[in-house]
C-alpha cells in the first residue's frame, strides 16, 4: 500500500474500528504542549499535509475535517485535499460542537491523551457527555502505529547553563520553589512545561525549533530534590556537578513506574500545562492531585539581575543587527532594489548571525510587504513571497535566541513615500505604544488594567486591533511566556519587577496595510517619585531600534510624546552607535535625530 | 429578665445549646440580601447594639466576636461592649478562619440560611469541612424567637409604576426575559433581588430605606407568566390591570408549598443573589437547579428611552437643587457662618425636597468636613458631626430617589482658600474623571478595561484610591446596581448603550483631606466618527453640577481637558439656569464661567 494521505486515513480508520471509536482527534501538539513541535511529533502534518502552526483534524468513519483559524484559510486549501477533508474554522466551530453534530449518543471519541491539556480533556469530556458521547484516552496513537519513515527524535546533547549565566543555582531555585509546593498544600509537583524544566535545572537544548529546551518531564519534591525523566543519551558527563545535589536522571519510560510510588501523595500539577495522560496516570496510581499553577512560572517570569543584564545586553547587539538591516534596506530601496519578503527575512537573519552569542530565530520571522502586513500573523513561507513595492510600508516582526537572552521586535518601515492616512495610523499606534511605555502603576496592577492605554488613540477614531498588547518573554527561553499578559482578556497575575513584556499595539487595514510597533520592556520600581504614597512600578524599554520617523505625523503628537520619542532615540543612539560604522552609523544618527 | 445585650446573648446561647450548635452567625442582612435592611430585620443591631451598614457577629458558647471593616473601627467600640464582644476585622479575619480557629472538629456552626447567599453557604460549608466543622441551616433563627418589641414589617401599599413611566409593560418585560430563561436551558427562574422584581412588575414601594421596592419573591416561567409571593395586604385594587396578564399573587408563606410543585423542573437561580434557604428548599423539593445570573439584571441595566429620559430629566432638577445648596453654602461661608456636617446634609435634603417628584435620599449622605473626608465612606451620624473650618475642603456625596429616576453626585468644595497641594490633587482627580468621560471604546469593552483611565494621573505621582471608579445606577431603583462596574477587579460584563454608571475617582490624604468628583454618565453610541471601523461607544454625563473652579490648578491641565471642562460647564449652565433665580443664577453663571 502506498503511503498517501488517503492510505494514512484508511489505516487510522482501521485502528478506530478495531478499538471501537467513531472519531479520532489529531491536534497540532505533542506531549509537552508547547508552541513548537519537532518534526518527530508533527502528527497533524502526517495525517493531512497541513504545515500551519495551529489546527486540528477530526477523523470520522466516513469523513474527516480539518480545523484552522483565519490565518490559514488560504493555505489549508492549498495543502489539504478537499476530497478527503472538510474545511472548518477553529473559532466558529468548537471541536466538541462538531462532534456532537456528527455523532450520536453512545458513540465514542478517541484521543491520544498525551496531546491534550488535562483541563481541555475534562471540559470536552463533560461537554460531549451531554450528548451521550464518551471521550476516551486510547492506549496507542493510531498514527504512531502506522507512521513509516518517521523523523527521529532530536538527539542534541544538553547544553549546561551556568549559575553565572542564569544568576542562580539550580539547587537554590529548587529549594525556593519547593517552599511554594508546601504552601500549595502539596508534597511534590509535576513539572511538564519544557521551559520551566530548563530554567529549573539550568540547562538548555535544541530539541524544539525556536525554544532552546530539552524534552523531558520532572518531579520536584518540596525539599528541592528532583527526578528528571529524559533521553539519557543527551546527558553530558558534567551534568551532576552542574545541576547540584538532589537531582537524579531517569529514562522517560520510567515515569509510569515512578507514578506507582506516589500513592497517597499530594501532587501539585497544572491542568493547563500538563497533559491528560500524565494526570490520568498519576490519578490511577493513587496520587492525590492538587490542581494549581506551575510553581516555576512566577519565579521564571521575574528575572534576576543576571538574567536582566543578559536581556539588556543581547538587546543592544540585537539592536545593532536590526539597525544594520534597516540601514541596508534603506540603501537598497534608494537604489531601486526591491527584494521579496523571503529575501528580506533571510538577510535579517544573516545580520543576527554575525553575533557570537546568537543561536537561532526566536520565532518564524513575519516579513510582510504592503497589504500582506494586514494579516497580523502573516508568514511568507505559506505562499509566494511578495516583493516590496514603492510608496508602501514593510512590516518586520522578528527576534533572536542569544546565549544571554531572547529578543522580539516589530518595526514598520516606509518604502518610498506613504500617504497621510498611513502616517496618521502609524502615529496613533505609536501614541498608544508611548502611553503604555510611560504608564506608572501601583504594585498589584495586572496587564488587563493597562491594555487600553495602548488602544485609546485608535479608539478615539473608531479603530482597534484584534490581538493582545503584550506577552511575557523568557530569558534565552520562550519568546511567549506567561503567566503575565497585557490584553483585553482577564488575567489576574500582577506585573512585578523583573518581568519582561512586549509592548506591541498595531493596526491592520484589510487589503491595505499593516502596522505594528513592538518593543520589549522590563518592569521595574519607579525611579524618583518624591511624594509617592504607593509602591509604584513602571516600564523601561530594552529594545533599542529606531521607530521610522518618515511615518509620523508630528501634528498629532503631544509635547510629552515627542519628548518621549526623542529621549528614546537618544538612548538608542548612545547604546547602539558604538557597534555601528560608516554607512550604518550615519544611518543611525539620522534615524534617531530629535524631531 | 431584663432585655439587655447580655440577656439577648444568653437567650441565643440557650437556643444554641438546645439545637446542639457551638457557634451562630449573625450577618447584617435579611432574606432579600440587599444593601439596606428595614428595622424589622436589623438582627445584627439587636444582638450587638451596632448600627453600621456592614458587619457580622459570631456567637460562641462562652464568647462572641463582632466583625466590621475599616469604616467602623471607632464606631463599633463606641456602640458595642468590649466585655461581651471581641472586635475583629472583616477584611483581615475571614469568618471561616475565625471559626476554624475557635472550634474543634465535630463542632457545628448554625446559620439562618435565609440571610446568606447560596454561593457563600456552599463556599463556607466547604471551607469549614476541611477542619471537620459542619455548617448547618437552622430551622428557626434564635434571635427571632427572643426578639421582644420587634419593629413591625413595613406595610406601605405598593405604588404602581405605569408603562408611561417605565417605558415598557410588565408583560413585555416578562416575555423578553422568559426567552432568556429558555436560552439558559431552564423552564422557570427564581427572582429574588427586590429591584429585579420591582422592575419586572412595574411596581415600586417603600419597604426598604433608600430603595423603592416591595418585599417579596418571584417565580417567572419561560412563557412570561409569573407568581409573586408578598404581603397581600399591600396590593392595590388596580394591581391586576397594571401588571397585565399572567401574574398571580400569593402570600409569602405559600412559596414553600409552591416549591413542591417544581419537582423535576429546571429552575434558573442566581447563587450570588438568592438566599441559601430558598435554594436548599427548591433542591429538597426536587427542582433541578440551573445556576446563572439573574436574567433581569441585563435588561434592567440597559435603560430604555423612557427610563433614560427620566434619568436625564431628574438630573436637571437634582442639579438645580444641588446648585441652590452650593450657592447658599458659598454665601454662608462668605458671611462667616460655618455649619456642621449634619446641618449641611439636612439643608441639602431640604433643597431636594422642594421637587414634586422627590421621594427620599438614594443613600445616606456623606457630608464630610476637612480631614473627615479622608474616610471615603464617612457618616457624620456615627459620631459627633464636625463643623466646617476656613481654608479647608468640604466633600458632599448625595443623591435622590425621584419618581423619574435616581441621582448620585459627589462634589468637593473650597471653604475659603486652600493650598497648592490640595489644588494639585483635585486637578489630578479631575484629569482622571475627564479622561474616563472622554474615552471612546469598542462595543464589548468591560469596566475594568477603562478603570485605569481615571487613575493614570494620580499614578504618575505615586497616588491612588482604594475604591472602584464606577458603579451602575438604577432607574428609580437601587443607586448601586449591577452587573456592570468600572473597577480594578475583574468583571466580564460589557458596557452597553443605555447603561448608567458613576464616574467617581477620588483621593484621600489620611488625616488631611478627601477628594471625590462624581458624575453619573450614560453609555451611548459614539456620535460622528466618520471613518470608524468598529461599533464605538462613549459616555455622556447626565449629572449637571459645576466642579469647583477654585480648586483647580489650570497649569496641570491640557488644552483638551480645559475645553472639556468649559463645554461641560456650558451644558450645566444651559440646562440648569432656567430653574434658578437671582442670587442662585448669578452663582451658577460665575461657577460655570469658561477658564
Amino acid at each position: 500500500m502506498s503511503d498517501t494521505i488517503a492510505s494514512r486515513l484508511a489505516a487510522v480508520r482501521g485502528e478506530m474500528a478495531s478499538v471501537g471509536i467513531q472519531a479520532f482527534i489529531v491536534p497540532r501538539a505533542d506531549e509537552y504542549l508547547g508552541e513548537y513541535v519537532p518534526a518527530h511529533n508533527e502528527r497533524l502534518h502526517w495525517i493531512s499535509g497541513f504545515t500551519g502552526s495551529a489546527g486540528g483534524v477530526i477523523v470520522l468513519e466516513k469523513s474527516a475535517a480539518i480545523f484552522t483559524d483565519g490565518r490559514y484559510t488560504v493555505q489549508v486549501r492549498q495543502q489539504v485535499s478537499d476530497k478527503l477533508f472538510e474545511f472548518e474554522s477553529l473559532t466558529d466551530t468548537p471541536l466538541a460542537d462538531y462532534l456532537a453534530h456528527h455523532l450520536v449518543a453512545g458513540d465514542k471519541v478517541g484521543i491520544d491523551a498525551r496531546l491534550h491539556h488535562m483541563a481541555w480533556f475534562e471540559a470536552t469530556k463533560h461537554t460531549l457527555a451531554k450528548s451521550g458521547i464518551d471521550l476516551i484516552a486510547l492506549k496507542q496513537n493510531p498514527i504512531d502505529q502506522h507512521w513509516r519513515n518517521r523523523p527521529a527524535l532530536p538527539s542534541t546533547p544538553i547544553m549546561l547553563y551556568s549559575a553565572a549565566q542564569s544568576g542562580q543555582s539550580s539547587l537554590h531555585k529548587r529549594q525556593q520553589i519547593g517552599a511554594e509546593i508546601t504552601k500549595a498544600g502539596a508534597e511534590l509537583a509535576l513539572i511538564t512545561a519544557l521551559d520551566s524544566l530548563a530554567w529549573l535545572l539550568n540547562i538548555r537544548g535544541r530539541d524544539v525549533p525556536h525554544l532552546p529546551v530539552v524534552m523531558g518531564t520532572g518531579l520536584l519534591w518540596a525539599n528541592g530534590t528532583m527526578r528528571f525523566f529524559t533521553d539519557m543519551s543527551k546527558l553530558p558527563q558534567s551534568i551532576d556537578a552542574q545541576v547540584g545535589e538532589g537531582v537524579s536522571f531517569y529514562p522517560e519510560e520510567d515515569l509510569a513506574e515512578m507514578f506507582s510510588e506516589l500513592k497517597g501523595q499530594k501532587l501539585l500539577a497544572d491542568p493547563h500545562t500538563a497533559n491528560a495522560a500524565l494526570l490520568l496516570a498519576a490519578g490511577h496510581a493513587g496520587a492525590e492531585l492538587i490542581p494549581g499553577m506551575d510553581p516555576v512560572l512566577m519565579p521564571k517570569a521575574c528575572k534576576n539581575e543576571v538574567e536582566l543584564d543578559g536581556m539588556r545586553n543581547c538587546h543592544v547587539r540585537d539592536g545593532a543587527a536590526v539597525c544594520r538591516f534597516l540601514a541596508w534596506l534603506d540603501r537598497e530601496v534608494a537604489t531601486g532594489n526591491l527584494y521579496d519578503e523571503g529575501e528580506l527575512a533571510d538577510k535579517l537573519a544573516r545580520f543576527r548571525e554575525q553575533d557570537g552569542h546568537y543561536i537561532e530565530p526566536s520565532f518564524d520571522t513575519i516579513s510582510a510587504a504592503g497589504a500582506n502586513a494586514a494579516m497580523c500573523h502573516y508568514n511568507h513561507l505559506n505562499g509566494k513571497a511578495a516583493k516590496l513595492t514603492m510608496d508602501s510600508m514593510y512590516l518586520v516582526d522578528s527576534g533572536g535566541q542569544y546565549l544571554d537572552g531572547t529578543t522580539d521586535v516589530t518595526r514598520t518601515i516606509a518604502i518610498g513615500d506613504v500617504g497621510a492616512e498611513q502616517k496618521k495610523m502609524v502615529t496613533l499606534v505609536l501614541k498608544g505604544h508611548i502611553a503604555l511605555d510611560m504608564a506608572k502603576f501601583p504594585k498589584g496592577t495586572t496587564g488587563p488594567q493597562l491594555d487600553a492605554f495602548a488602544r485609546q488613540y485608535l479608539w478615539q477614531y473608531g479603530f482597534d486591533y484584534d490581538h493582545g498588547t503584550g506577552h511575557g518573554v523568557g530569558h534565552f527561553l520562550s519568546v511567549h511566556e506567561g503567566p503575565q499578559r497585557i490584553a483585553k482578556n482577564a488575567n489576574s497575575v500582577p506585573l512585578l519587577p523583573g518581568m519582561i513584556l512586549s509592548n506591541e499595539p498595531g493596526y491592520y487595514r484589510t487589503d491595505g496595510f499593516g502596522i505594528r510597533l513592538e518593543n520589549l520592556v522590563e518592569v521595574r520600581a519607579c525611579e524618583a517619585l518624591a511624594d509617592a504614597e504607593r509602591e509604584m512600578l513602571e516600564f523601561n524599554a530594552i529594545t533599542l531600534i529606531p521607530f521610522d520617523l518618515r511615518l509620523l505625523d508630528k501634528s498629532l503628537m503631544t509635547r510629552d510624546e515627542i519628548d518621549w520619542l526623542n529621549r528614546y532615540h537618544k538612548r538608542v543612539y548612545q547604546a547602539v552607535s558604538p557597534l555601528l560604522h560608516e554607512h550604518d552609523l550615519a544611518w543611525l544618527k539620522h534615524a534617531t535625530r530629535a524631531i
